[in-house]
């Protein structure tokens, strides 16, 4: 039986746009109601996901910076699963090779690595570490490049999330859409792309919704609910 | 004509719980679309302020730590209107008369104040404050203890924003419910307290909803919308 669902933000609770498609809002609560902790997952720093989590009522544990943190409600403690100085030191690199790159205004907020605007391929960055022997990965996600150890992952992160709610991952459902979920998803035992998602993301997914964003997480959540019976 | 409206968070786009109350969402939207543009206004940090303003698609500059913090998203610029030196100075009197006390998880990240879990009574500090000779208020928000600068509240981070997006008072509109939004609701043009609201904040305001939080706003955005014709 499925004891809590993952859900990521950007792209899946929200649109494209960012802002919150509050059809999602009733599944979320009603799930909740349920016994179904909702863990918000993102690649925002943590004090968006706890604004999300509070204006949404998600009471589970959080994950954040793509699974670098996971903050733990019942605690009040953040399990720190990466680190910062590999990325900067990785900035250092970048900068070296293509000139000053300017992070975002979320970067400086960042404890498990950084983010810079999109002005260089997430590519020629990894080829860069590789050639100067950096243990470092870049990841596009759309909205910013990434700079992180590559093992920081939403997937290592519900690992995480699953032992400190001593909860089995074939109990786990999640639900995503971009690439930078897709290892959540393949942790997850039941697993959602909404209708937006890469076809990537799809591919690894035991689900495709028909609906994108906040309705595609409504059906998701009713199906999670019909399984538990 | 009203030029944009500024809008309290807790109690008021939420529940008591905290939880937002979707049915606002909407109407906050509809006046975006109509170049109303939404101000933010609350007692938390930045970061929740922004947070929530993504989420639900507000524009205008936020005003956060109870007015402490002005942030103008055009230029990205933090206008500081307190510093958190003499809240430091207050909480170490405070020890001395009451032991031990605890701060808010949030209070780490405040920049112009900071705030107390409600161990002690406001009429407390500030008596102990005014004894020390220290020029600091003690607010009681219902979810915690402000102390801070007794020039730092919404009122003036209203007319910093007035200023700001070149507009004068009378054209502006407010909506809140708890009394750190009263100077915020004395210095808009058009004021709305919410049906939730403590008898004191509906004194001060133009109009009192029908409905408390969320479907307040609806009917606070639709009176402006319907007086600007």
């Amino acid at each position: 039986m499925i004891r809590f669902v993952a859900v990521d933000i950007d792209g899946t609770l929200t649109f494209r746009d960012r802002k919150l498609d509050i059809a999602a809002v009733g599944a979320l609560r009603k799930a909740e109601s349920l016994g179904l902790p909702v863990v918000l997952a993102t690649g925002n720093v943590l004090a968006f996901a706890e604004t999300a989590a509070t204006l949404l009522g998600a009471s589970g544990p959080l994950i954040a910076e793509d699974g670098g943190i996971v903050f733990d409600p019942s605690s009040k403690r953040e399990h720190m699963l990466g680190d910062r100085v590999d990325a900067d030191r990785g900035l250092a690199a970048l900068e070296r090779e293509f000139g000053p790159l300017e992070q975002t205004r979320s970067s400086a907020a960042r404890l498990t690595g950084l983010t810079l605007k999109r002005a260089i391929k997430a590519e020629a960055a990894e080829e860069l570490f590789r050639r100067e022997g950096l243990d470092l990965a870049a990841v596009d996600s759309g909205f910013a490049i990434h700079l992180r150890s590559p093992n920081v992952n939403k997937g290592n992160a519900l690992r995480k999330v699953a032992s400190l709610l001593k909860v089995s991952l074939v109990e786990v459902a999640a639900v995503g859409d971009g690439p930078n979920d897709i290892e959540m998803l393949k942790v997850a035992g039941l697993s959602f792309a909404v209708a937006n998602s890469d076809e990537a993301v799809k591919r690894v997914c035991t689900y495709v919704t028909k609906e994108p964003h906040g309705k595609g997480v409504v059906e998701a959540i009713e199906k999670i609910i019909s399984l538990r019976g």
